[in-house]
């Protein structure tokens, strides 16, 4: 019998295990999990801490018993600690503190991401948080309960981010947002992240950009009180650290599987390393860029999902490759709706396309129809072939989600000229007669002809 | 100096206008509207009766003052009654009544489409209106103000008429859908109009369906007070018709422009018709379907605004060609959304493909997230080839613009399997990690293979 052993208890592990459960029901599957969590949904963690999500038990989308109960070995608080691809086994560390080898036939890396902490001083304080696990979430939930803090910094201006600034808000606090570029969302561009600039100062958040965090005091019993900045202090009675994710890769580069360019794990189209019957899925592992060509790392639960599948299939016996990614992303902060998907203009730059832009400033409903809101749709192209390499989009209710026809656009390398005749839904209650892409399409059209 | 007559000052007939205006200036352009109005939305009427839209006023995009201030000449109350292609001229009976001719070089038929009227007993009475025009529905409007109706027949269970159904419920009425098919939404499979049934039932409609309104019963003074069906009597102190429009083709029919197989003018790529400078746009034309190849009439705001561009810029010089259309469509009635696209599934039978369809029951957003609402997604591809040829969505808020997503798909015929593996924005207030849209594309390839 064949035995699979996966490294990896979320999205990107259980996934293939599930596949390879359903479709090849002869292998034996173990999956090593070091936490006590399996599938859950990272990106509610926000959620949680704002309230709207009641529970933290909500976002565990399938509980280890489960996933037992299917027949997959899940084995919580096991480490993996180091794989041996000739020996062909995992060395384990169980919770009891032993250690011991697990044999497979194939493995898969699922070993995510780990949160970025920066060595500067006091960022062990009680009070100073990352939030990337359900832990993480229920005590910052908890010192939010029991200490009544007012005044929350979050230092770090991306997804989770804002996310979190958003969360703090809904919990009735004070909210600095410190970022060391002069942006937020950085695979934004800087005119589109200005709207979200713009949106986070109306909802009342003191924005710090171009401002680096340097250090946290605290108090004698060893609470934070202040996060020290290259442009002074600034009260805090919370802190959530939310400077990005890095893959985690070490056990991978420890036991001689390559590492691609952008740092994560690298992989073929099929998802396997180079090592022999040995597969990397989700935020540990590098993705094709689809608009650039090239390996990127990218980090999202979506693709986490869609990796798990390809290699949960190849596993099983029923080739399946990788399509690559355009890093779609949605978010809010308040009623501020952000979407992005394809190159940014300097990203286009970079992988060496001439980018046009044009940016449409149009209405999310019939404009006379009320709860109307304004969206900016902009559009990025490459001069001359018109080709759409990218596209985002800042706006109230209504506006992330249509980033979805622009990201099927640039998947399928669409011109804008095409795009802008496409046949996309309207009523009042949900679109111009034509849809704000489609005039963004049309004037980077114009714009976008051989120069 | 050339001169550009245009018949029809809606959508179809303004958009070519204005682009001729601006890139042709040397063009002398003349607009022929038998109304009073020039680009009104339509499909904001059944808004302005629900109250939702303060003033008819609101749905005037640009009033014929507004047109002419920019150097249009559009002539309202003037109706063009016939058109001689050889002597190049228009013969227009002005509002006083008098006729003159009117020459032209090129010329624009934006005739529209009528709503359909059948010649029952009573549909002449007080009370029993269709809702086609800003004074129909300025009428209507007023009717519900002075004379307190409180019982409301809608006789037709198409876009409008549901959309007249929500706006009647909303300014309290009571009221009933007759409707002669067995499902509203006849552009819907059925599966997926029983759910659109449903939503009509929650809402307190009283849905007759299989029922065709025979005639209609007056009072003395001639007011409606019933609707006569084959299957009983309905009181009524109001009605509605909405059992669709007809596009209106006599004028071309007498010129000798030809008419295609949809019953629609004729046009080629370019939306000329047969007779030399001659062309069609907006809803008196017909145009080619994407997926089945074959010319049809749809009669949809969107595909009026693309046609105008396109003629207009052929009329300026500037090549052009319409893609065709894939007939997506979207509305809601309640908090009942509903998009389609593309072919359905006796559709794509009849236009000679074998369909195979999956449909997904799945959640609009996370579905831990407050707010979440049921969504259905049906997808139809073709055995085999797995091409996507169309797709159908009713759910709660946040569903109807999902269709665009899965429209971008159908208009490049990409295959399930590839739609599947697409990168689409995820975040728990709008989305599960996967798409319900990628889930039914997965299930729907699964089922597509080959038998």
């Amino acid at each position: 019998m064949t035995k699979l052993v996966v490294i990896g208890g979320n999205a990107a592990g259980m996934s293939p295990a599930a596949q390879v459960n359903r479709r090849a029901p002869d292998l034996d599957i173990v999956v090593l999990e070091r936490g006590l969590y399996t599938s859950f949904a990272g990106a509610g963690l926000p959620y949680f801490v704002s309230g709207a999500v009641p529970s933290s038990a909500n976002l565990v989308v399938r509980t280890p018993q489960e996933h037992r109960a299917r027949g997959i070995d899940v084995r919580t608080g096991h480490e993996a600690i180091a794989v041996d691809p000739a020996a062909r086994t995992v060395r384990v560390r169980a919770g009891d503190g032993h250690d011991y080898d697990e044999a497979f036939d194939q493995l898969v890396i699922a070993t995510g991401a780990a949160p970025i902490r920066p060595p500067i001083p006091g960022i062990d304080a009680y009070g100073v948080t990352v939030v990337h696990t359900i832990p993480d979430a229920e005590r910052l939930d908890e010192w939010i309960r029991t200490r009544s803090p007012r005044h929350a910094v979050v230092v770090g201006g991306g997804y989770t981010g804002l996310e979190m600034v958003e969360a703090l808000l809904d919990r009735g606090l004070a909210v600095t947002l410190v970022e060391k570029r002069d942006q937020p969302l950085a695979s934004l561009d800087v005119d589109m992240a200005d709207r979200v600039s713009t949106g986070l100062a109306d909802l009342g958040v003191d924005t710090r950009f171009g401002t680096s965090a340097t250090g946290f005091d605290t108090e004698p019993k060893g609470w934070v009180r202040a996060v020290s900045t290259d442009a002074g202090d600034i009260p805090a009675d919370l802190v959530v650290i939310a400077l990005g994710v890095r893959p985690n890769t070490r056990l991978a580069v420890d036991a001689g599987i390559a590492i691609g360019p952008s740092g994560a794990i690298a992989t073929d189209a099929h998802l396997a390393t180079n090592l022999d019957g040995i597969w990397a899925a989700g935020d540990c592992a590098e993705s094709l860029h689809r608009v650039s060509g090239k390996p990127v790392w990218v980090g999202l639960g979506t693709h986490a999902n869609q990796h798990g599948r390809v290699v949960g299939l190849n596993i099983a016996g029923i080739p399946a490759e990788f399509p690559g990614v355009i890093a779609t992303a949605i978010t809010k902060v308040g009623p501020v709706e952000v979407g992005r998907t394809g190159l940014g203009e300097d990203q286009a730059r970079a992988a060496g396309f001439e980018p046009v832009t044009r940016t449409v400033e149009g209405d999310t409903r019939a404009d006379y129809f009320p709860g109307t809101a304004k969206i900016a749709v902009k559009i990025i192209a490459e001069r001359g072939t018109k080709r759409m390499l990218g596209a985002q989009i800042v706006g109230g209710p209504g506006s992330a989600k249509r980033i979805d026809a622009l990201a099927i656009a640039v998947w399928n390398a669409m011109t804008v000229d095409e795009f802008a005749q496409t046949d996309l839904g309207y009523a009042p209650p949900y679109s111009p007669v034509l849809d704000p892409s489609l005039i963004a399409a049309r004037l980077t059209g114009d714009a976008a002809r051989s120069s």
